[in-house]
Parts: C-alpha cells; structure tokens; sequence
C-alpha cells in the first residue's frame, strides 16, 4: 500500500476514477489512453495522468492504462478489497433508502444492522437487515466487528450517538444529520449534507445566465 | 446581485456559513467577529474574511459581521429568497425520505409532487405530497412552474429521465443516480453520489493512521 501524500482533491475524484474504469471492464475494454479516458470523463488527460501518477507507474507510454490492474489498484487505495461492516441508525426512510441499496454490498460495505429508538420499528426488516433496538448496539457493534456507522438521525441527536458508537469502536461516521460533528481525531466522518447540495443547486439555478463567469477550479 | 466571479470552492462553502449564521441567529447573537465565527466553523479567520470578501463590504474593522445582515444576503445568494418549486421521480425509500424532509421548504424548496412508473405507489401521498404517474409529468411541470427535478431513479433510467423533464421546462437536475449526466450546457445538476461517498469514507478509514500525511487543500 502507498504511503505517499494524497491531496484531498485526488482522494475526492478517485471514486469517479473506480466507476469510469468498472464501466470499461464491464464493456470488455482492457486498456485505455489517459486521451480516451479524458474523453469520457470530461477531465482533462492531463489532469488524468497527474492523479494516476500519484499511485505510481500504472501508465505506459503507447500502450495507456491497463484497465482491470488500475481498477483493483484504486479499489486497494480506497480500502473497498475489503470487507466493511456496517450499521445504520434510524430506520425512518432514509435509513431503509440506504438499507436497500444493494450497489453498497458488491463493494463490500455489509450493512449488519439497523437500529431506531422507535419500537414501531424494532423487528421489521429491509432486504434481510433487521432492525433493533438501541439498547442493543455495544453488543452488537463488538459481536459484528462493526467499522461504520451511518446517522440518519435528526440533527438534535446526532453527535450524542456518534459519541455512543464511536465508545463501542466505530471508527468511521456516515453522517446524514445536518450538523459537524465535533468528534476525537482518531475517528473519520463523512458528511452528507443534503440541504447544502440543494442549495448549491439553487445556487446554480439563480446564477445560470452568469454560469460561464464562474472560476473553475 | 453581484455579477463579480465567485470560485466554485467559495460557493461549495456558502451553504455552510449560512447553517452557522442562522445558529448565531436563534441563539440571538447580533454580531460576530471572523475570530469568532473562526473558532466556531474550524475554518481559519483569514479564509472566512476572504470568502466572505466576495460579497463584499459586509465585515466592519472592530465590528464584525451583522449576523443576520450576512444571512440574508448569502441567503440571496444561494437564492434561496425566492421559492423554487421541485418534484420527486422516483418515489421509493429515498424519494419518500427526501418528501420527508421539512427542512427543505423553510428554506423556500417546495416539494410539489412525487412521479413513479410503479402503478402501485400512484396515489400514495408522503406528508400530503402526491405520487403521479409519470404521464402526468409534462402537464404537471408546466401548470405548477417547477425549476427542479430530484432524480431517485436507476442509473439506467436517470439520463433518459433528465432530458425529458428538461424538455418540459426544468432547469436544475438534483441526481441521486450514480452516473454522471451529459446534459446541455443551460441545464445545472448537483449530484449526490452516495456510492462515492462511502468509498471516501472507506478510505478514510482504512488510511486512519496515515491520515496525518494528507495534505489538506
């Protein structure tokens, strides 16, 4: 495993990087320029290059990218070769939006468990993941070697449940309430804000007509 | 409203100062210095006077800033002064979390209605928002001036979709589907990928011990 310095911006786009690659798999593509890739997403071949080089000879002159070797490199770097077992707190519709996706199994994330305070929802299951009460969390975060947990909780309740999993060894936070989480060092979270995308899409909106000054970068 | 180039980055962050300062706001706070607001957003004090700077004028040397002057004028902005009307196409488990979501109309979102194929969901109302066929869809844009479309559809439906609801008037696609939309340039998405989010987190995760090397940008 690398253990270069990755900017952020390069972490950010790797997952674009693993879809575009799993496509061409799929097509039957086993290799490709970083000009044809470019093509297809929109990004620069220069810019391609720059990111892959950060992960160190996968290139080759003349012959371009080996497509399934830069495929399973990414999904290394991105910890997705390995299984992940994981949780979701709140079964209201987003939670069981989640629940159901199946996308997140064939990259390894394993949803184990969903719990809610509700006891309305204690018991019913979503594509086989059963739901259960809070009270049986430690218990089962420890029995299921549990690594993440996903908030789809109200904001109000957020951070006091981070706290609480991260106590029982979550090590990462899925955090669909719209808060930050103020939470140790040693803990990741990623956010999914959903009011802030719609309001740069407003944004976006608003602006349209004035879309071509905008700064790319 | 400012004509002035505004980078991608700062409007990325826009939403974030808006969610603070309408915190500052409930808790009655008048003003803030960016030493402050710093402290608070764990962003630096020099980034939030140069972010803010965009807007122009708005901090005063030993003053601070005017928390709700500054509020609405970000609100402005992002214009979210104004209503814009949304439907849902899709209305399974994320369609219906997102028809859940209350907080998205106190900042002038109006979700409309819901759309699905799936005769049997039609007629089904979340928090009064209605399911329609999606025969209804092109009427229905006209008649209720609707400006964005959530797509919580398949992948394989989502560009199919987008072209139509653009064809009928819609100028901002917020896409759930994991692919990327190859639309005309006076149409704007957002896109919420969720997949990639998750791989970011794996990331995260699996690097926690590295995490210190990354290069913040």
């Amino acid at each position: 495993m690398e253990q270069k310095e990755i900017s952020r911006a390069v972490i950010k786009r790797l997952p674009r990087y693993y879809r575009y690659l799993g496509e061409l798999m799929k097509e039957g593509v086993e290799r490709i320029s970083s000009n044809e890739l470019s093509e297809r997403m929109k990004v620069t071949a220069s810019q391609i290059r720059q990111d892959l080089n950060n992960f160190g000879g996968f290139g080759q002159q003349g012959y371009g990218y080996n497509v399934s070797y830069l495929y399973n490199e990414i999904s290394k770097i991105l910890g997705i070769d390995k299984q992940h077992n994981i949780i979701i707190i709140g079964a209201g519709n987003l939670g069981q939006a989640i629940a159901n996706y199946t996308n997140f199994e064939r990259r390894g994330f394993m949803i184990k468990g969903m719990f809610d305070i509700n006891p309305r929802l204690v018991g019913m299951t979503v594509r086989g993941i059963e739901v259960y009460p809070i009270e049986k969390l430690e218990q089962f975060i420890k029995e299921n070697d549990v690594q993440i947990a996903a908030l789809t909780i109200p904001k109000s309740k957020a951070k006091e449940m981070a706290e609480k999993v991260i106590s029982y060894g979550v090590k990462g936070i899925w955090n669909f309430a719209h808060i930050d989480l103020d939470l140790p060092e040693d803990v990741v979270v990623e956010n999914v804000h959903l009011s802030e995308s719609l309001m740069r899409l407003s944004y976006k909106v608003t602006h349209m007509d004035h879309s071509i000054k905008e700064i790319p970068r």
